[in-house]
């Protein structure tokens, strides 16, 4: 039997006009691009995101186009969420860090009709240009001079764009279904794959944000999202920001350890959220300037494996370390790493290892574990299979993609390899694509990836398995030295081995300049492959 | 366009899942009906809520079917809200305060197909089951000793009825506009209606409750309902409690100042949430008792307009009040009085009339205030008008009901004349029923309320509308005088008058013994309508 409640469709757009009845006076402040801070409140962005609304229908946006928009975190790109959002357009966020030939592959992928631009991308955009089949016209954000040339097609200046413009807009109401969001994964693997988001899934999202266990805002905290709005939303802030009513401070192009520190001291924000190198720079440029933070007390760490040296880092500022775990395809969160009240108690070591893990699922996130067969394994804490999840906030295929995105039973395999623990935590021990297959055995890189990194010479670390014809696979480990150390190789894999089974022992080590990353600072493994494929074992 | 998200549908069987998995040791306390207290974890509680669903399925209770319920505010009420929303069935709550002809009313109207009853309501039971159409069994829910006959039905004992069972239960999956809860409103200005809340509605309420903004509950709160179970689901907080994992302490029958003082220190409660009279009753104990709260630092409180006397009452102990104001057909929650940073700056007097307002909608509620003849009015904290809401969780239509629920553009109309202020705080006036039109003119009846109330002699006071040849209606201030009280009635309208515009000034006072009350506490009209029918003011 059907309830009898109203039907009135979740749309992003009553997040917005929450904001502006219940906080009006409430500052978005950000560090912009061209130079110099700006500052309004909910109510003068309202007006801003009815303009741009109206400038987008005069451009030719229509219900369901893509707006595609390669900027810094400003207050600029939160109009652009709500008013593509507002006229049912889709926001197509473009990752500047997914290099030239990427970027342009999902421009043109997610046929993007308008483009707008940070002025730092601008090169980038001019190259690209000549490539993109679908693009109508271009808009700089943060124009400050005479606008560029880009082909043949018209330029326009943001400012000038919006400013003719009614400062209210009739907003539609429409089906809660209707996509709003547009994002592409990293390409750590492989080619980046869209992820078409909808109002539905975007609020349900920031409802789940919101909630203490999860993102835990304070009402009083200023946030800021290091995570850049131009990947996954910024894990949801700029919708949870706005319906909370906290302070969002926009750290613009500045995301160097000095230009966050001072940021974070000037605007006095408590809570920041940002993934796990981001957080070294900073800790690197404050310890070494002997500077303490006045204000900071939570920072949220994800996209990326937690490590120790960041946890430690931060809790001796006495700013509180929070893991979350998620995905483009999760729009982002996942689980989080919620503290318990028994960790007062713990003896650190053992806190920091749960802390390690990559936390609970959060509310209407289901997860199970299976193995290559398909069946469900216990969440025991010791048996590792794919992580498979289902919630309204998950995609369920693909956009304009050809392959089949979910099981046969619709839940989404992850790729990520894990365990679960009865306490309901779950912990990543390797990417499905990187497990090392030795001998009918799964060894996670990631274990072997640690204890390497543990090591002071060590910058960076990567294991990849290379054939082995007794054994199937054996790792390989790959290391970047720290500028200025002079360890031997050798030293690095007995320094590597002594901490694990032997099982585990990588077979050999070698040493590279850099290591490569990805559009989302990760290591780039797809890369290392390429490069070693000649490589032979000395074992083998 | 559509965006690619998983449908997966917003279910009750959600919460509870994501409660076992992730706080499976938080506790739920409860004073029992039978005496002594219970303890268990949200584990053991999945466990019960498996078994019972199995114990309703045996029953015949099928989908659809309406279960009803007649209890405190214990585990095993807790227990019957998830077991049947799991199965699709519907738990329909029954205020035991109806009085014998609307309880029977709406059991009949319900068509409720099975009964549980704490041993309290055995008399009410007893007396209706004649009259019961549909019921086909009873099942106590505290029973200690032998079962009574209830008539020719089965009697059952809940917890011989459920033990046999196995401990989990294989949930289905199905549309989240399934129904899963019936609730009838108060009665309080005619026949009690009912509303059919569905899964997706209250899920959606909890997660709204669950921000900082609205019920702001903390992880390491102990959280107590005194709001009943029985009545609009206690607010939402039995969802939204074991959604965020905090520790649910449940008073039974002790809603008394002494039984909810000790139940508050022995648990540490931290935050509670009930109806004004609730709160009156208990700082009246506490503060005769020269006592002190040890853990309580938070106070919802709602149902009826909140008083000054409260206020001060809890801040002498330290403890914040936060308003809200909602209705059964709101499932309940639309506005909390959500503090302000400057509020620290405000004199107290100033503040206190802030927090007497009923305060901002939370998110994704919609409001409008409309005149007569359906215009909007400005939200300019003058303009008073009937109040209208759109939201997921308000009702579409009143359970087999023939008239119109909603206006014709779809906005259900409260039924409260109000005002709403420039910083978005809404403020009521008056029930549309109780409004004296008075020349033309809105008289609110709250005013004049509130004005005789702050008399140290009256215990509590109503107005009502009187016909009058010229100015159509008048006010008639009605009171009951506080025990050993010996003021002149002259003298109390002489007081309320002072305080008033002299239009509003009651055209005489009449003094009654006790101001009937109905089922959730508030003020009768209807009932003071019929008996002074035949009354004429003296200024006709
Ligand atoms: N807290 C974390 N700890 C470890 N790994 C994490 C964490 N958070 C995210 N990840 C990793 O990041 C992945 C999601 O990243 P994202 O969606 O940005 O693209 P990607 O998976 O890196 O790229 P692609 O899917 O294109 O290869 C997860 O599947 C997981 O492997
Ligand atoms: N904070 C508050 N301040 C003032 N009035 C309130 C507040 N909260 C609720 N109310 C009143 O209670 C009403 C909702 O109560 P409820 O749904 O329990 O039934 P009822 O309206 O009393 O009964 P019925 O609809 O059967 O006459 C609101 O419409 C409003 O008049
Ligand atoms: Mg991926
Ligand atoms: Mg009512």
């Amino acid at each position: 039997m059907h309830g009898l409640m109203m039907e009135t469709p979740l749309l992003v757009t009553e997040i917005l006009r929450h904001a502006v009845r219940s906080s009006p006076n409430q500052e978005v402040v950000t560090r912009l691009v061209e130079g110099g801070m700006h500052r309004y409140t909910f109510k003068e962005a309202g007006e801003r995101i009815a303009q741009l609304a109206h400038a987008l229908v005069a451009l030719g946006v229509g219900e369901g186009d893509r707006v595609g928009v390669m900027g810094w975190n400003t207050h600029r790109q939160l109009e652009l969420y709500y008013a593509t959002a507002g006229i049912g357009a889709v926001c197509h966020t473009i990752n500047p860090r997914l290099g030239p030939e990427n970027a342009g592959y999902v421009m043109n992928h997610a046929r993007d009709k308008v483009v707008f631009y940070d002025e730092t991308f601008l090169p980038l955009v001019k190259g690209l240009a000549p490539h993109l089949a679908t693009v109508e016209s271009y808009i700089a954000l943060s124009a400050t001079g005479a606008l560029p040339e880009i082909g043949d097609k018209p330029v326009h200046n943001y400012e000038s764009l919006i400013e003719k413009h009614p400062t209210t807009y009739d907003w539609p109401e429409f089906d809660e279904r209707t996509a709003c969001g547009l994002c592409y994964t990293s390409g750590t693997t492989g080619r980046p794959k869209g992820v078409l988001y909808t109002h539905r899934s975007t609020v349900l999202h920031a409802l789940v944000l919101a909630q203490p266990n999860v993102g835990a805002f304070d009402r009083g905290d200023a946030l800021l999202p290091v995570v850049p709005m131009f990947h996954v939303n910024a894990w949801g802030v700029p919708y949870a920001a706005l319906m909370m009513g906290v302070k969002l401070v926009m750290p613009g192009p500045g995301l160097d350890g000095e230009s966050l520190y001072e940021i974070f001291e000037s605007e006095q924000v408590a809570y920041a959220l940002g993934v796990p190198t981001v957080w070294l720079n900073l800790l690197n440029y404050v310890d070494q300037n002997n500077l303490s933070f006045s204000s900071l007390k939570h920072t949220m760490v994800g996209g990326a494996a937690l490590s120790e040296r960041i946890i430690k880092g931060f809790e001796r500022h006495g700013v509180r370390v929070r893991q979350g775990w998620g995905m483009t395809e999760m729009s982002p969160i996942g689980t989080t790493n919620v503290e318990e009240d028994d960790w007062s108690e713990l003896p650190e070591e053992e806190r920091v290892q749960i802390q390690l893990r990559q936390g609970k699922a959060v509310p209407f996130m289901q997860m199970r574990i299976v193995d290559d067969e398909g069946n469900c394994l216990p969440h025991d804490g010791e048996s590792d299979g794919h992580l498979q999840v289902k919630s309204p906030w998950v995609l369920s295929a693909y956009y304009e993609y050809d392959g089949q995105t979910l099981t046969d039973d619709g839940w989404f395999d992850t790729g990520d390899v894990v365990v679960i623990h009865p306490d309901g935590r779950m912990q990543i021990t390797d990417r499905a694509k990187d497990v090392i297959k030795s001998g009918g055995e799964w060894l996670s890189t990631i274990d072997i990836e640690n204890a390497a990194l543990s090591h002071p010479a060590v910058a960076n670390a990567a294991v990849i398995g290379m054939p082995h014809p007794k054994w199937q696979e054996r790792p390989l480990l790959i290391v970047e030295m720290a500028k200025g150390a002079n360890a031997e190789p050798a030293e690095i894999l007995e320094f590597t081995r002594q901490q694990l089974p032997k099982i585990s022992w990588p077979d050999d080590v070698q040493t590279v300049e850099t290591i490569p990353l990805g559009a989302t600072g990760k290591v780039l493994k797809t890369e290392l492959r390429k490069q070693f494929a000649d490589f032979t074992l000395p074992t083998v």
